[in-house]
This record gives structure tokens, sequence and C-alpha cells, in this order.
């Protein structure tokens, strides 16, 4: 390991189960042989780590030792293992947040999101990056060009988001696209679906504030949940809302042959039109991560093409977690940022 | 026109609402410019047939003036409309039984299928073919080789529901698909998905006896439907059941990025795994009659490499097409076939 | 056939040999139950109408009898056939200068592009659109909103082949693409694959002022010809030189599994660098005409996101069609258009 | 490393440079964490091995010191790195020979055939198999089931060209198939596209005896080299003959929209008639490794689907690398495989 010179501790954010975060001191992670170490410079608040915090859990992954949260963050790295080339210290990075293991069937197929024995930040129980410091195999740390602010490079995860969503929806240049939800996945994938060529992109809301935001950030037409967008005949349809009415509705507004992608985590059943599906021959599917996307990620914000920065509403330190967690719930909010340095 | 000598009538079965077939006289239809008149040899019958004379409707098609049932057919062509070469009178042929408009979006991108304009026959109010005669577009009686039989003609209606069902699914060299249902479909879905190269074609049912008639015809395996096959991890599941635990079951047992084919027509709306499909980022879709499948099915079939002849269990009259149309009751049927000229 | 008051005879653009043009009366033309007559309001002029003023041929097409140029093309619709409605007349439209026959293989399978009984402008024997009226198909007559000129509408046949070419390329999100050649096909394409989602677009001329106009137009970097680009690993390839040296050094700046267009017709045969083909699996094809392209041109210009009115550098009446046809040889010159109502 | 007891040192057969081969002693080699040592059975002779024999090197890649051939082989598991399940000691695999690295851009995308930090099997300076032992990472030695024999194991390295090839040419249930060169890739190439559901195979070659053989492995028709192939209108070229007018006449056997696939080395550059990618709009490709082949290869292989032990037409063993680099020349000879325990 190759390093600068280093704390021995860090202070860490820690969830010890239902609303219950404290800071702790850990020791500073040494990097393994492909692995880098990244001081963290900013981390973008999701809805899962909310969901985390107020449930304990997601699904079957249960909080039952304590766990860092925090998956979209960006830093410096200040540190190498010992198969990294010692002149990536210093860089500034994004951190892609997963550990495939690169030899399943889905990570050789390119699908490493899929992966089976992936480690994911702040997935129990592998930690997250609410912290002074972070490891990540080096190819998922990318560089990122100044241009690109500390706090847009951490949010390069939901945008990672929104390409795959755009990605698996097919959206290209004069496409017609609706999204349900306007909030940060939303608008994100707003934008993105307008760089990736479409030229009509409808978003729903239930919240009028957030479909102003939307209609400056991407979207061409706004609407208020409950209309019947029955007669849009959109080519593709995303849903960042995890409301069944607004999977529903979508599903009805999509033409033939056109797309359906669920990003929102919804109930594990849902009542689904299969009839639509059926007679129109929709193909839908879901995102679950993201595989290969930083590049493009990078390469939109470096030409200006999205704008990040835009989304961030409240900014918090280490100690403040639980603001940056709940803080959601308060209007005009749209994406809170942990700063481990502030 | 250029015609042989044609009668001025024929027969026709007509259904006349809910449970009332009569038999009647029609004029023999005259091909329009880009038609063929076909001397209908052999028709199969479809669920779809049986379901209009039990309940006068399916969902928003609604029988509501007498309507000649019957779209699985074959025959030879004994007239042509202007437009078209009068060599192809004498013609054995395969008729697929769709006219789309040809100049909607759907039709020029290929997927007339879902021609929003389509005229499909036995669906009201076009006719079908329990007649002596019928018409049906140049291009759209596609020639067969002496060596498939009038009644495997006819059953390539039926088989390119099975293609389409296989092309959707991405059946190909290697492929281990699910297919629930051992009925026709089922039956004819695993053989193309065989020739589409799977080396493993799992299918259930709940009878024995049709599984072990599926085992003999393109399944490498047999289970009970019931049976949990999550463990599975299939590349593509089909569904020709309709049944709703056998779709729920069979997504379970899809792999990651693996495909979901809905082929049996069941409710409007149908509660379903989203949670795997989110997870393990499963497309799913359906299927709608097909397009631009006879020349593969003329060619597998041709080939020796399908086997239609095998499925029929019962051949009628004109004047028998009441018992038809109910015979797929009887335990050990598989698929009856109406033979106008008998 | 519904129709305004026309006059009996129109003016036409004849070419009757190499170098041979004259202005000749025809009658208007009526159309058939599926047409529209069109009022001709302004036609591009491409290489290909200049190649037959020059040669009297390209490849295996022969003027041999007096043929009306011009493919790129728009009006107003003017008179419609007796299975259209007459609610168009009055339209602006653009025209998609192909009438394929709808019914062969490559028709049904939504590749109507290459039918092999294609009807197209300004192709021997087909008459193209130098002319006051003009014959299409009514679904290839496409409306435009006001917002785009006549010129612009007429210039969605180039934009056309731009779109193709960007989808056959595989252009998305973040791609990094090349472009050979700088004339208006380049230039297009460069426009073209930025909406598509390109983040760079190299593009080579031999002409510095050219280079400079795709500069201002979509390019993000210019290279003059000749410079060695194989360290540029794009993602994409679009040849619009048809030059054998451009192509060679195009292919070798193309990153593994990228994509080769030619768009430029060149010779019938050329040496191409096969082992790079293989050792990278490059997959390399060529565009003829366009399917499906007029909505999403037309989406594009109405969203403001294309400029095909830039391009346009001189006008002239239909008695100055040889001017048009050689007016590209002139420092500056871009696109000519010929205004037959002038 | 855990182990069966092994010897210390093995014979390997090395090449020093044109022409001379020789026996030598190395020692076993100890499996890195993630490899395993297979203690080698059979290893086919590819055209590529003699090759290097002949001329010392395949264009870029020169053997400047003593270089293991062979790069088709199968084994048994004899010794297991540190981070490998020993249970898989005592498998019987197939050695799929590449090492990628897992970190760039092409090994991430799911394309590690194309991997630039590649070390591949006898590719200088990388060692092959033609020793009694040969190390590879664990997941690309896979297992076969005892239906499988040595000779087969060995040769699914060229069946997986064969897949490759039929999956780059699309060919699907269906297809009708061109394939030039009757030599072991042709055989099996004719094969796999039969298992992947073509229904005409065409084979052509200079040899009536290697057509004999084709057409009963496989191929549905026979060509004599020559003849004029441009009505066949295939959807799917695949050359496997590396001859310059082969591949020309391929292409235009070729329907519009085909697939055509390189698969023989041939010289760097070739002309090419781009008339015809053009005015088809075909899709020209090559075949470089492969990647996720072997699940394939051994499912279709397992199934019985196709038959590698047919191809075996000489055996030697170590000492006699020579005799078998050179039997390709005689009559009758089509796959010689080097056993190196025999």
């Amino acid at each position: 390991m190759t390093a600068q010179v280093l704390p021995e501790t860090m202070r860490v954010s820690l969830l010890e189960g239902e609303h219950r975060l404290s800071l702790a001191d850990r020791p500073v992670p040494v990097p393994g042989p492909h692995e880098v170490l990244v001081r963290i410079a900013a981390v973008g608040v999701c809805g899962s780590d909310t969901h985390y915090f107020e449930h304990g859990r997601i699904g079957p992954f249960i909080v039952d030792s304590p766990l860092v949260l925090g998956h979209e963050a960006s830093g410096t790295i200040v540190a190498v293992g010992s198969d990294v080339d010692p002149g990536r210290i210093g860089s500034r990075v994004s951190i892609e947040p997963q550990k495939p293991c690169r030899e399943c069937t889905e990570c050789k197929a390119g699908r490493y999101n899929l992966c089976s024995n992936m480690e994911f930040y702040a997935t129990p129980p592998i930690d997250g990056a609410f912290a002074e410091f972070a490891l990540i195999d080096h190819d998922f740390a990318h560089d990122v060009p100044d241009s690109i602010s500390d706090e847009a490079a951490a949010l390069i995860e939901p945008l990672s988001v929104g390409i795959w969503a755009s990605q698996k929806a097919g959206v290209t240049a004069g496409s017609r696209v609706l999204i349900a939800g306007a909030g940060p996945i939303g608008v994100i994938a707003a934008q993105v679906a307008r760089e990736f060529g479409a030229t009509e992109v409808h978003v729903t809301d239930i919240s009028e504030e957030r479909l102003a935001f939307a209609l400056e950030h991407g979207a061409t037409h706004g609407h208020v949940a409950g209309e019947d967008l029955s007669a849009l005949s959109v080519d593709a349809f995303i849903d960042a809302s995890g409301a069944a009415p607004a999977i529903r509705g979508g599903i009805a507004a999509v033409r033939p042959a056109g797309r359906v992608v669920l990003v929102g985590l919804g109930a594990d059943g849902l009542e689904i039109p299969v009839n639509l599906l059926q007679n129109r021959e929709l193909a839908l599917t879901g995102v679950f991560r993201y595989a290969n996307t930083w590049p493009i990620a990078i390469a939109l914000l470096a030409a200006g093409r999205v704008d990040l920065d835009a989304l961030v509403t409240g900014r918090f330190g280490l100690d403040d977690v639980e603001a940056a967690l709940t803080s959601g719930r308060a209007p005009g909010s749209m994406k809170a940022v942990v700063l481990p340095g502030r």
C-alpha cells in the first residue's frame, strides 16, 4: 500500500437499529491489493438510507449489527492497494458503490449488477460511505474532471439509475417518455431521457411544486397525478414513484410494443393490467443497480448536459446524519447531501 | 378475377350467439384486387373459438351479429384478384388469418400484428374459416409443399404462436426453458423451443397424461403443476396456461435477466411478483398474434423438425362444429380439426 | 379525387441525358386511390442528382428516357385520392420519396427501404420533384408544423439519412463518434449524433472552412483529413465522405466491438482492413435510404434540436436547375435548394 | 494450494522457432489463488498452432522465446489455488484457454474476449497446453459430464468458435445459412447452425471429400467452391475459409439486411464489395475468440446435439507434436489431437 500520511481512526455514522444513529470512531480501513481508499467528500442521501433508518430493514436485508449507511459518494483517493497504480493518489473520484465477484455467470456476461455474490455499500452487512473514508475496488473509483463538483460526483449514483432506466426503456432520438414521480430519481430520469434524445418528457407527481421543478430540469410536460394519460401513447413509461395507481396508469399510457421500466420499489406483489401487456405486447422490466453507467454519466456531466448540483437542497455534517435522513419531508426539499469533512 | 368454375353459394357454420350455432348458405365471396379465394381444407379449433361459442364474447369483442368462427386454416387457392398472379390458382396454402392496414406506424415498423386497423379472422365482425371458402390477401396465403398435410398446414397458426413466443423469450442454443401448460400451445411451444436450440424444456401441467404427451413431443422434463420450481433458474418462462399460480410460480423460476412471455389469456389484471421482476431485472411481455412467422413455420415443418399431425385427436365436418368446439373436454383430447369438405 | 382548382399542366425540369436539362410542360398527375398530389415548395439538391446530371447514370441506374430529378421535397397537399381523407388538403408536408410494395419480405419486416419492388423518386424510371407538382402515397406525405420552414421540410430527407446512420451506428448517450466528411450529410450526421446523446463528435474534412461550419453545427472536434486518428478509439465511425483513405482511417479509429457505417457511395469494391474488423469484432454496415425516420426527424426539428435552415447556401428556380446542380463546386457552398414556385 | 501427490516436473512440447520443436522438462506450475492445475488429457491441433510452427509468428505475435503451443484442451483438475474449492479436485474439465483482466471496459461489458490485457494460451508469450499440466483460472475450467469424451471436451474450443459465429450471424429457427470452408471449423459451424435452428445449411469447399463429410455432419447442401451462389439469398454467410474469392462470393449470396461473419483469418486487407454491403445493408463482422460460450457448448454436447468425436482423424503423443501439426495436409485428415498422457 502506498499512501499519504493518514489518521489511524475516522469518524463514521452508525445505524444501530430503527431510529438509532450514533457517531463512532473506527480504524481507517486498509486497501486490499485491488482497492483504493477514498477520503469522502460528499454523500447523497437516498430513500433507501431513510428506509433503513426508519424501519431497520428493507425486505430481506436486516440491520442486525451496526451499519454505515450512504452509497452515493465522491471523494479523493488517498491510498492504493499493492496492485494499483500509486499515481492515482490524489485523484478526485466518484464511487460506484458495488463490488461484484467478477466470476459468476452474470458478471462474465456484463450484468455485474445482478451478481449473486455482490457486496454493495450500505446493504447489510456491507458498510457505506457516511464516514470520513471508505474502500472500493480501484476500477469502481471513477476519475472525474474538476468541472464536476464533489456533490455532483456523489450524485452520479442516482444519475446512473436514470441512465440505466433510459437504456432499459430504449429511449432514443424522438422518443416520447412518461415518468411517474418528480422526486430526485424522476427529475434525473427526465434530464437523462432528454439527453438520450427524447423530445417529449411527461412527468407526473402529486406535488405542483415538484412538477414545476421537473419542468425546469428535463421535463417538457407536467401532469398532476391522477390525470388519465391513456391517450398519450408514449414509447416508454418509467416509474419512479413506486405507487400502484401511477404504475397502472402509466402502463395504460404506453403505445403498442412500448416499454415499461419500474425503478421505484413498491410492494412485493402488484396487480398489473396484464391484458394491456399482452394485447400491446409491452415489455415490462425493472432496474436493479446499474452496470457500466459511470463513463456515460461522467461524459454527460462533463459536457454540461445534465445538472445535478441544482438538485441539492440540504447539506449536513457527519454529526447531523439524522437530520439529513429526515430532511426529505420538508417542503421544497429535493436532495440532501452529507459532507463528512464539514 | 381469374377463377376455376366455382359454385355460387357455400356452406358456413354460423355462431349466432352464446351456444347457438347453425349451418347456413352464403354467397361464395369474390376476391378483391389483392386477395385470393381459398377452398378450405382443414381448420383447427382454438380455445378462443370455444370461448366465443360458450360466452358470446371475448373481452370487448362481442358476437352481436352472426359470425363465422375458425382462424387456423389451410386449403387450395381457387380464384385470385385482379392484381394477383393467376398462376397461384391450384396452390396449396396455409392461411395467415390477418389483414393489417400496411400503413400505420406498427405495420411500417414490421409489427403488423399490432396494427390498430387489423381485420382478423373470427374476431367480430370479421368472419373466419369454418366455411367452404374464405378470402385472404394473396401474400397471407403461404404456399406449402406437399410434404405438409392439410391439417398441419392449418396448425401453422398455433405453430406461429409458439414461434413468436420463443422469439420473444429469446430462446437460443443451450437455453433452458420452462413452459406452463401442456395443451396444444404448450406442446407446440415445447417443440419450437427445442428447435430454437433449447437443451432443457420443462413443461408443467395438472394432467399427467398431457405431461406424458409433452415429453414425447419436445419436452425434456415434466412437472406436475404446483411443484416448487424456483430453484430451476431457467433462461425463459413461457406461460401457456393462463393460470395465475402457474404464472407466479413460473416467474419465480427464472434466472436474473431472464425473460417471461405470457401466451395464455387470463384475467385483465393479475397480481405479479414485481419484486422479482425488479431484483432480477426480468423482462416480461406477452404475445398477441404474430408477424413474419409463416416462412419460419413452413421451413421447420418441411424439414421435419416439428410434428403437428400428432396433435390432431378429433376430426369433424362443417355440420358438426359444435361437437368440435366442445371436444376439448374429453379425456385424451388435444386438438380438434374441422374439415369443411368432409 | 377531391381537389382544389388546379392547372392542367405543370412545369418540370427534365434530364434528357448527360449534361442535358430542359424545362418542359407536363400534365399535372392525378392521384391514385392512396396517393396525394403535392404542390412542391422546396427541393434540396443531392449529390446523386448532380451525379445523374454529369454522368447520366449511377451504377446500374441509367437515364435512358427523360427523368425528373430531385428527391428531397416539401410542399402542400392540393388533391387526394379516393381512399384518402380530403381533410388533408391544405396540409404542409415533407415528402418521404419512396413507394415500397408493402407486400414483400422486407416490407413486412419493417425494412421497407430494402423493398425489391421499390419506386424511388428520381431513380430511373421514376420521376422526382424538380416540378411544380408530384404524387406520393398519403402516408409518405408527413405533416409538418408551421415552425418548420419549407426548406427544412425538404431537407428532412438528408436528415433521415443522418438519423438512419446514427441508428445503425448505435449512437446513444455518452457515445464518442467519428464522422468523415463535413458536407451536408456529415454536418447533419454530426447534429443528429449529438441529439442521440453523443458527447464527442469528431468530424474530418479536407476543407478547414467546412470543418469550421461543422464545429458550429454539432461537431465537438474537427480534424483535417489525413490526421492519424487511430488513438481516438471511438464507439462508432460514420463515413460520409466516400473516400477510401478516410474509410480505412476511420475504421482504425474504432474501439473493440464498435461500429462502422458507410453512408457515402464510393467504388463498388474497396480494400478494407479486415484484420481490424476481426480482431476488434467491429460491425460494419451501410445505409440505403431509411425507414420510419420521418416522425423522428419531425420531432427533432419541431423541438428545435437540429438546424437544417443553416445549411442552405443557394436558392434556384425551376429554370435554373443546372446552376443548382453545379453550385456545389463553389467555395462556401453547402446545400442548394430548388424552389419550383419561385 | 490443495493437491494430490504430483510430480515436480512435467514434459512439454516447446516451439523454439520456425520448424523447431523439442520436448523439454519443466517444473509443474503452482496454481495462484484463483487458479486450478489441470492434468491435460487431450489437446486439439488448430491451424494457428500449425501457422506458428511453420512461420514462427502470426501477424504481430512473434515466437521470440520458447513457446508451448496448444489451446484446445481438456483434462482433470489435480490441484487448486487457495481461494478455490478443493472439492473441485478430480473434476473432468474443458479448458477455456483465456485469462482476461476482468477490470477493463470490455471485460465489464461482458466482452472479455476483447480484453486488451488478455493472456491467451499459445499466444506469445503465454504458454499453451501441449504439456502434461497447465494452469487456468478456476472459472475457466468448465466441468463436463462423463458422457463427453476427453477429445470432445478438448474440441469445445473450436465448438465455441462455431457458437460465437452463429450468435454473431443471428442464426435462429428457419435460418438459411451459407458456410465457406468444410474444414473443422466449417463442419462444426454447420452442426452449430443447425442446432441454432437453421433449416438450410449450405457448405462450400474445393474438396468433394470434405463436402461429403460436411453433409453427414450438419450441412444440408454442398457446393463446390467457385459455383455462383448469388441467387441463394441466405440470411447469413459465415466464412471459415479465409479465401478472398469465397468471401466475395459469399457476400453476394446474402439477402438484404443479412449478416456476414468472418471466422477464417485471411490477409490484413481485403477487397470487399462494399456496394453490396451498402445497397443491401448487410452487417459484416468478425469473430475473435468467444465469450460465455462454454455453458452452451456443454449443453449441446451433453444433449447429443453436436458430434465432435467424429472429427478426430489423428491421435499423437507429446513426442509426436510435429507429426500432429503437419497431419492436416494428409488426404482424409480433419482434426488431429495430442494426448499428453499417451
